[in-house]
């Protein structure tokens, strides 16, 4: 391929939901589970969208949830390729719920979700690097690296030591997100 | 409510789902949305059982996706709290697949949710602590306060420098998770 | 209320969805009925956004699928209110469907949905009018008189002879849409 | 193929669905769009059970819903192919809500949808004509060159000056359906 | 209620579905559970038709699928009240599945469901008794008392050997259902 | 195939469900179709993994409801092939539901699914023996050829009179299932 690189903003997906009974927990508020679900679609599109390849869900990093989004309220999911490695992807994520009645928007949460690109044989394929423009691209980008260590570190394919970026983090206590 | 703690074991949930086509992606592969839509449901039903309360997701640590699991194959979902604090607690989760034809069952990966329980006012509300029984519970319940800190910290609510258990993670290099 | 007016832009809403296989037909096409149950929700929650008021979808105009949209493939769907009358309003769709590795973003159609808002008690309920900014908003604008009344003649309820901008339109042929 | 006339009667399809929680707005009524969805599908039976051939849904004329039809109601849709064209087929739907409790039985809608039958190639393929045979047939058999004028109109594929059907409809102001 | 008996035919309902990817089973053939749950909903509202007023599912008698429904295929299900007792009714449904492509309409079995009819405290009601008008409906009818005593003889409800009309199935050798 | 047979509980499946909003009816109660299709996984399931081949649902015996299931609340189903003829599989089901803040588990139905397996060509084929060990087994292990029986007689297969073990039911009013 000839692409060798694209800009971050090129991979943009918004995805509006409506939450529906079936989407609630017994408080109608939307399941966890259903709303990880919405993200992991937002954020493959995403990915293939940079890649122009099918691609895989490889990991997911941890998810914290602010606020609970109610039933008949709408979500809002926005997906962009914060970075890529050799064939692998980071997507950043951030989800708002509306009530669009009290014209009331809140944060739920912001997630990266990896992925893998794969060519038509099904073996992982190199993807384009990404351009990052904006300032919080940047932001996003530069964090990349760390959050990849801590995903190695946890998935036991590096050695703490050796993940130096996130070394750092515990000693200067920089935000880590 | 008298009960101050509960067996570890009690909590067990055992799901099985079938992979149907519309749980899969192009190449017939599990979609990494829809498996953690299921964990949420298995995992939330464990935490209920524990605290006898209905419960929210509150977060996901990450979670590393080691083998697709394919159309047709059976997935196997074992979730079991592994430690509460006051009104929230932490659940281990196990997922394999099995090709049923071949008698192959893999791991596809390990993951752990956190939930609250709440009261009928939809306020956090305390809960049993857990008695670990087994070795592989006393090390589940072992690592929970340092999961714990690596939740804080990633969320912004703790310093690095805070988290005591997570640092010496970085000084002697044992296994994360 | 004393808001009258909001911009046509601000009730903007814009949905993603990934075709699946039970989204599909035979030949491996998303259905025309799904597609119509997703622009259902779109425009119901770009209603919604303007009117700040729950509506229920009250009719909508021809439509025509232009191409076929695939599995796999991507659709994105545009919702913005064009005009408000009363208790009404008329809600423009755009739907493209995008073949993510091939790069290729194609129309598939343009449709008009309306809802009525309602209060608390399930009647009808005024809601703010609609200024139109964009060029292309105005002609939306201009236009929604004349698919107003067609939609009055084809529910039989307006005479054809009453329905003047209507008319004109089989006297000078321009577009009518 | 040696048939090249049908009766209408033959392409008769009776659809009962029961209105269940996901199917509802925050109101409690079936929505729209789920309605449309089903009516898809009932009419795309409809015209395979005429041509013999997968069909796909060409277009949508004007449809406009006259009551809601609540939550745990039956919902009945009948399909029959109006009036066949050389590859096209325009099926008449006719819709209703029922409330089994009270006994109350009530119209929803009435709509039309154009299909077009593909042969294995996916390409345009001849179908059968109609033969109508009672009098409600006859008059939808009728009123089909007139609405399949409104629909080249509005797909911008006739010049209002050349539907003269359409323009007697302006003129003498008949009933347009 | 003063209406003490109703017609049959009074009761019936007729679904069509259209098998979809997500209801079959790796040989592409609608999956039998799928199937049994679209009986369910076809043979409750015949049941609240009759009763006009709320049921639920008692039991489900001996099904055998008789041949495979494929995928794209439409399925026929006609549900009719055979026979009310004090607050249950045996609900008959015939199930075939049509090949609209080659014409071919095959059956896929007969069955019977038994529903409660419950007033709004959620207790057993009284239901109407049931008219069979054709030969079909007497037939029906009839057999209802001895599959009636079957379900009871198979839930150790009655013994063996009260079943009086069951016990002469094993001396005339007369068909069963 | 060498192995000729196979321990029951080499079969077991558990599966856990939550019940959500589209799962129950007007009294937010599980349907009795969305439970038997649940089932109808659990029980294929148990049958591939007993016959390591794709298999498909051949019948379905008297199943009786004996208490509802609440919305919220867990289902457990646990399945397990009782016996094996040539080539199909009688599978026992053992269903409960659970609500969870009361700590009370109750035992909704006990059911038999018959399963046929099929080898690529989508012919019947043969399966492994089963070996029954527990008490409980060797029990249902028994009873299935009096079941057989029924389902031959029901399904107009077999002369009630040729039905030996099912004729001595009724002269010993031993319990039936």
């Amino acid at each position: 391929m000839e692409v060798i690189s694209k800009k971050a903003g090129e991979s943009l997906i918004m995805m509006t939901e409506l939450v529906l009974p079936n989407d609630t927990n017994v408080f109608g508020n939307l399941m966890g589970g259903r709303l990880m679900y919405w993200m992991d679609i937002a954020a493959a599109l995403a990915a293939q969208k940079h890649a122009n390849a099918p691609v895989v869900t490889a990991s997911v990093d941890n998810i914290s949830f602010e606020a609970p989004i109610l039933l008949g309220n709408a979500v809002y999911i926005e997906a962009k390729v914060s970075r890529a490695f050799t064939t692998s992807m980071e997507v950043h994520l951030h989800v708002w719920g509306e009530d669009l009645k009290k014209q009331h928007k809140y944060k739920s949460n912001e997630a990266y979700y990896t992925f893998v690109a794969l060519n038509n044989a099904g073996a992982p394929s190199p993807v384009p690097q990404i351009i990052p423009v904006s300032e919080d691209e940047l932001k996003l980008y530069d964090g990349a690296m760390r959050r990849r260590q801590l995903r190695l570190v946890l998935g036991g394919k590096m050695k703490p030591d050796d993940a130096l970026e996130l070394k750092a983090l515990f000693s200067n206590g920089t935000k880590t997100t």
